[in-house]
């Protein structure tokens, strides 16, 4: 099941975990850059390209099609389904949830549990197509929040721990609630991530 | 700790799964149907009988003395804790947590991260049975969702994203918010569920 | 990249559990006491003390510099991310999250995916210490409930499933909603927890 690899220097992949889980007959081994670390039970389908320094926690879960810049932290059971692009310097903590067709910008952080979603009526309509959210630079989501379908997390935003993001987010604003509301940024959360 | 398994014809069973954790010594090993495919990490208890066409993700937790009819995905992640009921055409993505002594019908969704309960006053009265929701036939549940004890959610309700129902959903209901408001379902959402 | 463990007696370790998992060239392997449980998937990190009667689920995580009492129950897919001090008596259900620094008292219940948080402004303001809660003895917290850091929730209270608790709650206080009001304990919630 696991082919090989194409991993950088300087990488520190456990024996226990699976680097090109094969998904189709011709699907082709991922490819990681320099200086990573993949802790044990974590699994990286075919068909990822993920830039350098990766750090993943333990039984974190990368599918297909996935591409990731540099400097990224894939928390322990988080899960990222797949045909999604994620940029560099983003922070995804412990039991987050990444649907396929989802965008996320640079220097993002998602808090332990953040769900994100790409159905916005689940198995009632198929004439939908599925949509993630599109998650901008600089935005920083609280623990446990919850981000509705094909919603856009403006530059530089702020969702609460607990919220629930069902419109639109503009740039540099507050998400609270539930359903969210938006607020203005107060002060203390002003200015870009510092992730890497 | 692994007895030998009955599964049907044309299973796929990864060899690091675990199909029959044994939990007593005159446990049985689970039954599994034909066609099933079962990925890395999952576990499937002693006394489990399962139907058809099972499809799992990595990490799936089945416990036993659990009933699964035909056409049942079980996501990533997912954690059924035995003693429950769960019928055909049934969809658990990622992440998603069923406590025991709970009934789950046929053609029933449950978004990532949904969470049922089964203890209303945990470990403050004895007396009380642990008693997990019933979720009847064609209902589906947003992501994130809470669902407390012995609550049931009606034939054709739709539960939003992030909702915690307190009390029953009607038939054809839409339940929103926290604590959860019925209200009417909207055209968009009526009809069937699509799963099978 | 496992240690001896120094496990007490009685002690049923599945050997697809890492009981032990260096972090540091000098880390010291973690002391477990006698009579435990501990399942497969389960990972002890070195610089861990436990007391007697441990009990794991499944792929549980324990992080470094943690220090767990007696009779605690540590459900699956559950996180403890270190540097965290535990009583004796506590239970924590399925896929529940303990961040670094957090303190929890005795006979503490914590409901399946409970998130606990130690970042008021994630990577916004790199002064900021991470601080946890503080949970005190004979507190239940509901099923997906969040909770802000540096929070203190008193002794005896309750907090209901899906509340996201952003201020201290007093002694044998309800914490329910989004964002939790603090009400008076119901008569059928009052007394200590029978945990052990």
């Amino acid at each position: 099941m696991t082919d090989t690899a194409n991993s950088g220097d300087n990488c520190d992949i456990s024996p226990a975990a699976t680097v090109g889980q094969q998904y189709e007959s011709d699907s082709k081994p991922p490819m990681l850059g320099d200086d990573c670390t993949v802790r044990s039970g974590t699994i990286v389908y075919d068909d990822v390209v993920i830039g350098d320094r990766l750090n993943t926690g333990h039984n974190a879960l990368i599918r297909e099609l996935t591409e990731i810049g540099d400097d990224v932290l894939i928390g322990t059971n988080t899960v990222i389904d797949g045909r999604t692009t994620i940029g560099s310097g983003v922070s995804l903590q412990t039991g987050v949830y990444v649907p396929s067709n989802t965008t996320i910008g640079d220097d993002v952080f998602l808090g332990p549990h953040v769900v994100l979603t790409n159905d916005p009526s689940p198995v009632r309509n198929h004439d939908t197509d599925l949509d993630g959210p599109t998650i901008e630079d600089n935005v920083s989501i609280g623990a446990n929040a919850t981000i509705l379908p094909s919603v856009t997390i403006g530059e530089g935003s702020f969702v609460a721990a607990g919220a629930v993001v069902t419109v639109d987010v503009p740039p540099r604003t507050l998400a609270i609630g539930v359903p969210a509301v938006n607020q203005s940024l107060p002060p203390e959360l002003e200015g870009g991530n510092q992730i890497r």
